[in-house]
C-alpha cells in the first residue's frame, strides 16, 4: 500500500463485481490504511449446492488478495475444478463454475452463517485468512435478493438469469427486496465519509441494490459523491449492462445514461476520454479501461484529484 | 451380480465401516437383486465444514460402486485433495481428509437434507447417481450420535475421538442417544428377512448403535442371525477395536469377546480358521481376511452355506 495520498479524504467505495473490484484495487494501492472502506453489493447472493455464495464480495476480496484472474471476471487464478468435474459426473448442477480453492470460501461462509455469524463478521474473517487488510463490508447482513422480471413474466434470482440463463431473457424490470436494511457499519462508514465513490458497476443490479437500502440514498445526497462510468464508447466493458440499458431505459447505452441513475446525488462523473456529455456537474475525461494494475492506480489517482478539485 | 445363490434367503446385513463394506461387497456379488438389503450405522455421522458427513454410509456406497480404495478405509480411490489443500492454506480444519470427488457426496447430502429430504431418500439418490443398485438403508433418519466418554471424563463425538484425536484417549464408555428410532424401511427389511448378517464391524460403535435402536434387538432374537468376527487371531483388521475391547470389557481382544455382545440373538458365528471357541451356537472357521474381492466372495458363499446348514 502506497500512502502518497495521505491527505486524501476518507473514502467509501460502493462496488459490485469486476469493474468495481478493479477500481477498488486501484484505490487500495493509493489510499492509506484507514482512508478506504468498501461497501459491496450482496443482491447477487444465492444458494448453490446448498452453499451461500456472495459473488460480488468474492470478486472484491479475491481482487484485493491478488488472487483474481486478470481476464476472467470470477473465481481464483489457476484454480482447478475437480469437485465441479465430479458434479458433472453425477449429473448435479454445473452452470455456476465453482473452482476447488474458491469452494473453500463458500464452505467457510456457509458454515459460519449456520453457526450464527453475521455476513459482516464472516467477511472480515475470510479477509484475514486471505491477508486482505482493507475493510470490506457487505451492504447488508440480511438476504436482499435482486429479482429479474423478464419480458415474458418470469421471475428469476439474479444469478439464475445471469449465469444459468446466460443473461438471454429480455429484462422487464429489476426488483429489490422491500425494506432491506444496510448494516450499522455501512451507515457509519457512509456518515463519516469525506468522499463516496460509485464504482464502474452495473447501476441496476450492482449499485442499485446498495442505493435501495433504507437511508443510503439520503446520506449520499449530503456527501461529495463521484461516479465512474461502466460504459465506454457506448459499450460495457463486461457483462450484460449495454442490453439492460436498452431494455430497461429504452435508450442506447452511454455514460450519460448511467449517470442519470445517480443524478440526485452525483457531484462529479468520470468517463472515458471522448465520452463527455453535458451535465449539471463536472465530468472528468480520462482512461477508465482498467484491466492492468497500472491503469487501476492511474484512474484512482485521477479520480481522487478530480474529487479534490470539486471541494 | 451373480445369482448362483438364487435359492438364498432374503438377507439383511448390518454394517459399519470398512469390514462391513467388504463383506457386503461379497454378498452383493453372490446374492440376486432382491435378496440383500444393507442397514448401515449412522452413529458416526457428524458435521464438518458445515456439511453432513456419513462415514459408514459412504464407505459402503463407495465400496459397492467400485470406488473405494483397496487399502485405505475411506474416500474414493485416486481422489485429489485440492479443496483440502486450500483449507490448509486458510488455516481451516483438515483433520478429516475430504477428497474433492468425495466432497461432492457431502455437498449433495447436506443440500438435500436442508431441502427437507430424509437421509434414506437422499442415500437412495446418491446410490442411483453412483450406479449402486443394491438398497442401502441408513439405520435412522434422525441424528443418533455415538458419544465416546473418555477415561478422563471428556465427551467426544465419535469422529472427533477417532480421526481428530486419533483414537488415543482411553475409552471409559460408549453412549448412544436415548430413544433413537430406526426407519420404517429398516424395521420392514428386518421383519421380512430370512437371515440377518452381523458384519465384521466394531460391536461398540458400528453394530452397537444399530442394535440400540428401538425394536431392533427384539426382532433379531426371532430371526436366524449369523455374525462374522472383526477380530482375527486376537487383533482387529482395521481400527481401534482391539484396544476398545481391552478398555471397555477388560478382556483381551478375541472373536469370543465380540460374540459375547451378540449372545442373546446369535445363531451362528464365523471366525478365522484357528479362532474357534466353545459356544452354545455353531461356529464356522474359514478365511475372514477379505481385502480382495475374491476373498469377499469366498466368505459370502461360506457364510450363506453355513447359515443354510443352521436351518
Amino acid at each position: 500500500m502506497n500512502a502518497d495520498h495521505s491527505d486524501a479524504p476518507r473514502v467509501v467505495a460502493l462496488a459490485g463485481g469486476v469493474g468495481g473490484a478493479r477500481l477498488v484495487d486501484g484505490l487500495d494501492q493509493v489510499l492509506s490504511r484507514d482512508a478506504l472502506t468498501i461497501v459491496v453489493n450482496t443482491g447477487d447472493d444465492f444458494l448453490h449446492w446448498g452453499l451461500h455464495i456472495s459473488p460480488d464480495l468474492d470478486t472484491v476480496m479475491y481482487t484485493l488478495a491478488g488472487l483474481a484472474p486478470e481476464e476472467r471476471g470470477w473465481g481464483i487464478e489457476g484454480d482447478t475444478f475437480r469437485v465441479l468435474e465430479e458434479a458433472e459426473r453425477r449429473g448435479a448442477d454445473t452452470w455456476f463454475r465453482l473452482g476447488d480453492r474458491d469452494l473453500m470460501t463458500h464452505l467457510l461462509r456457509s458454515s459460519a452463517l449456520a453457526d450464527g455469524d453475521s455476513l459482516t463478521k464472516l467477511t472480515a474473517k475470510l479477509c484475514r485468512e486471505l491477508e486482505v487488510a482493507r475493510p470490506i463490508l457487505p451492504m447488508s447482513d440480511s438476504p436482499c435478493p435482486t429479482t429479474i422480471v423478464t419480458r415474458s413474466g418470469d421471475e428469476m434470482a439474479f444469478q439464475d438469469w445471469l449465469a444459468r440463463a446466460r443473461a438471454a431473457p429480455e429484462v422487464q424490470r429489476v426488483e429489490h427486496r422491500e425494506a432491506a436494511q444496510p448494516t450499522a457499519q455501512v451507515i457509519e462508514a457512509l456518515r463519516s465519509a469525506d468522499l463516496v465513490v460509485i464504482c464502474p458497476s452495473n447501476p441496476y443490479v450492482s449499485i442499485g441494490p446498495i442505493l435501495f437500502l433504507e437511508g443510503v440514498r439520503g446520506i449520499l445526497r449530503e456527501k461529495p459523491t463521484v461516479g465512474v462510468s461502466p460504459i465506454l464508447g457506448g459499450r460495457a466493458v463486461k457483462g450484460p449492462l449495454s442490453s439492460m440499458i436498452a431494455q430497461l431505459d429504452g435508450k442506447p447505452a452511454s455514460a450519460q445514461q448511467v449517470a442519470a441513475h445517480y443524478e440526485d446525488f452525483l457531484d462529479g462523473f468520470v468517463v472515458q476520454t471522448g465520452d463527455a456529455f453535458s451535465t449539471p456537474f463536472p465530468v472528468l475525461e480520462t482512461n477508465i479501461l482498467i484491466q492492468t494494475r497500472e491503469d487501476r492506480v492511474g484512474l484512482a489517482r485521477a479520480l481522487l484529484d478530480f474529487a479534490r478539485s470539486l471541494r
